[in-house]
């Protein structure tokens, strides 16, 4: 049985709740390994030293700190070959270029941008009013940070060296990891990567801890403890809202990525002018990752007309004319089938696809249906459902009026995208229907499809509920994703020597950024 | 029967579900105006009218929207003498200073600086990487913001002037305020004060309305509606925990600020250097508002020793040295003979004071208890009930080790404090006990009592969980406090004339703040 990482210790169970495998999805086979479902008495463990660790941490610097996730990066790197190995077998997902070229360079450079604004310091909205002597910063949040990471990226959002990861360290907690269960193996890589970081640069061991799985009542534990300090967690919608519901209980941050459909308005204008091309542009962006990216285009709204009819069609050849993609897993494949019966049965009509693939591994076909605006308008909850594959729904609404109101029924999303007219033929639909999608989405896009999620600093990969759980923050984005990780810290009329550094006199950096008396400045307070 | 305020229009309610008046309590009499309970159907008016004035803000300049708080702000104080008249009969909070001369100057002010930040835009985090053209910043939640204001600050935190009304307004939403049922005249004052101005500036109508009160039932669906942005509430535990849990389960941003006992540990060096002096200034700050302040100091540490019993004997001298003052109301009066019940129940000894007093309003004697610092950590929760007037306990720890026991027993709380040797006698009880109240509380103080609230910029009127709802952000503070009040709006690829003007490349004040290419600066972007 493999080994879970508690308190700077790789421990075999004694008395796991139970044990799994990890399933090969390209052939529906079981991987060699057997991981421990952790007992209760594990998870108090972890909680416990993960509160230790947050003391301890307090006292390491800023630049030790920023140390350690550079060289959990370059760990990272050195083991390239063996984590893409791994993580296509639990997977399936390609090596190249997804896993070799695209994920694993974005992951370890999310990392040294976090490393990198730990030792800015910037981040952490240090204002200073020097007449009344009242000085505050976000610091660290005084307990561990559990992560939930999903199944469908084993590097950028894994529990132990994503997104979350990353900005809770690079925020100064420590980090309990709960693999996902997909890609045990792979998220066993990433922990020894970083606990071997942990002990070459001397933080507190704890910094770092892993369990593989746990009961649904150890997992609410986790997120509700008194001595845990928050919770990210990306993953299913009824996951989320079961541990949001238990930390919400007692007060606790969660931070939840959960679910959302990506609706696309493609503008009368813009059929007419680019049709074939925009067709091409869709599918593509819905087949990336088999169509299991957060950010992939679910539902698409168009006007009836002929040119959008010429669209559609143009759609269905593309939507039939591949193979069926392999799946993440067996549950995937459960939800792709389970949501095509909800969008059939309350009347979508499938125009490609919709049916189970056959072949060695979990697969479904690419699915394009149909439904009209006036029927989706009467029942937007149900034909918002998540297919979590290659699965997208055509809205087509009888006119710019119609299209507005199925913005209206929109819930909560992570992205909302405009294609329009090159000229100015589609401003006026723009202009009715824009500000209306705006307050839906955290990300609003124009003529470009949402699934590329860049890791650049204005990127918000969040949005309304039910996307996530709250519609401030994001879970991409250095350094504002680490916001979510800090506590608001006020001094007031503390003693000099008692403050952190970075609300001293002295700018610690000689160059981060702090709001002295109401002015932006990286120079020393004058005193 | 006094109208509400409804979409622009003031209305005396046809179907009320009951009706109420406030209540003088300094003479324990009903004052003659009659308020309505609104039904269920004005609540569903109120957020509609407010989901349509979010759109319609959207298109207001912030230039504009400052003007009409400026232009707010002087009509308060045209109407100041009337405030304080009523505020005075529905609260027995003293004119003066108080009221006058306090109060009123810090709530203009208040909402002058939110004018000032809507103007700056700078609070905005705009942030712009312009080799991907994604720009992203905080903007508007596209309803209204609900503000339900407490009894103890009839002006400063008032639902329809006060600090999380200003946030929220100057962050772009309209308000619906439900008043304090305490002093539902003067909230009416305010209302006017600000209708008119939405009026003189040419706002949507419904920018600011105006309920007294609702039932239970109307009261979550209030901050759990589809259509509304956020909450923003200040006052008991109960109530909030109750819309707390309402707002939670559909994922609305609630803020809710509700208790606080507001440690002081007094560390032996400081008892040894200025016993008497500390006695006084405790007792200065815990009757401050006759108890009623989120951060009176209610908790006091102290070691055993002779100088703790000196102090404390000055302390009870002090205690029994002046007549109970008037309390907000009846509630309040229940709150503290309920409250002093159970810290007597669970061991603490009353030292002076401990009943109510007799008079003609509702008053309770100034109160300290005192509780061995063993028994305290026996039984935290109970020992920090809150007993909302010039009431506090006194725990006496037998050592070091036990004060920091102490300390990792207690709550989120709003503040926490320290008085020390102005030498370095208690450097060594400092370093083990602040790191662990650090995380317990929002504000950290060194040798000054917590009572008063400084609105500047560094503020954190906040902490963690059950003194508000989350611990990253604060209620008092502008621009912090607006964050509250933003969602995170990203525009990928947006087309530049589509974009808002704190995101085009021209800096839309010529000094606002903005990260671009992540580097602060106040300059337009290069094209």
């Amino acid at each position: 049985m493999e080994a879970v990482l508690i308190n700077g210790k790789w421990e075999i169970p004694e008395n796991p709740e139970n044990t799994f495998r990890a399933v090969n999805p390209a052939e529906k086979a079981d991987l060699p390994p057997i991981y421990p479902v952790s007992n209760s008495d594990d998870v108090e463990r972890v909680i416990k030293a993960g509160k230790i660790a947050a003391l301890k941490l307090r006292k390491i610097s800023n630049d030790r700190l920023a140390t350690f996730i550079e060289k959990f990066a370059d760990n990272i790197e050195a083991r390239a070959q063996e984590l893409v190995d791994l993580a296509h077998l639990e997977t399936a997902l390609p090596k190249e270029p997804r896993l070799a070229a695209v994920e694993l360079p974005r992951t370890v450079g999310q990392l040294r941008q976090a490393a990198t604004a730990t030792r800015d310091m910037s981040w952490c909205n240090a204002t200073i009013d020097t007449r009344s002597n009242i000085r505050s910063m976000l610091g660290p949040l005084g307990g561990a940070v559990v992560v939930f990471g999903p199944n469908n990226f084993p590097y950028a959002f894994n529990s132990c060296a994503g997104g979350d990861f990353a900005a809770a360290i690079a925020a100064g907690n420590p980090v309990i990891a709960k693999a996902n269960t997909g890609h045990p193996g792979t998220t066993k890589i990433f922990a020894e990567c970083a606990f071997d970081a942990v002990q070459s640069t001397g933080l507190p061991k704890a910094t770092i801890q892993l369990l593989y799985r746990v009961l649904p009542e150890d997992g609410f534990k986790l997120v509700s403890h008194p001595m845990i300090g928050a919770t990210g967690f990306t993953g299913s919608k009824y996951a989320g809202l079961k541990l949001k519901e238990a930390a919400d209980k007692v007060g606790k941050p969660i931070y939840l990525e959960m679910s959302s459909v990506n609706p696309v308005f493609i503008l009368p204008g813009a059929i007419k002018e680019r049709s074939q091309e925009l067709a091409q542009e869709f599918y593509a962006s819905c087949r990336m990752g088999a169509g299991q990216f957060c950010t992939s285009p679910g539902l698409i709204v168009v006007q009836e007309n002929e040119e959008s009819r010429t669209f559609i069609n143009s759609v269905i050849k593309l939507f039939s004319s591949n193979k069926p993609q392999t799946l993440l897993g067996k549950n995937g494949l459960r939800g792709i089938i389970e949501g095509v019966k909800v969008l059939k049965e309350n009347g979508a009509e499938v125009l490609a696809g919709g049916e189970k693939a056959n072949g060695p591994g979990y697969a479904f076909e690419d699915t394009i249906l149909e439904v009209a605006g006036s029927v989706f308008i009467e029942n937007p909850d149900a034909l918002q459902t998540e297919a979590f594959g290659t699965v997208a729904l055509i809205v087509v609404a009888k006119d710019t009026e119609q299209m507005k109101t199925v913005a209206e029924s929109v819930e909560g999303n992570l992205t909302g995208t405009f294609y329009s007219h090159t000229g100015s033929d589609d401003d006026s639909d723009y202009n009715q229907i824009a500000p209306v999608l705006r307050q839906k989405v955290g990300r609003l896009l124009n003529d470009k499809m949402p699934t590329g999620v860049a890791v650049v600093s204005s990127m918000n990969h969040g949005g309304p509920f039910p996307a996530t759980g709250h519609p401030g923050f994001t879970a991409v984005g250095i350094p504002n994703s680490m916001v979510r990780f800090g506590a608001l810290h006020c001094y007031d009329n503390v003693r000099a020597p008692r403050l952190p550094d970075a609300l001293k006199d002295k700018n610690p950096t000689g160059r981060m950024m702090r709001c002295i008396d109401g002015e932006w400045m990286s120079s020393d307070v004058k005193s």
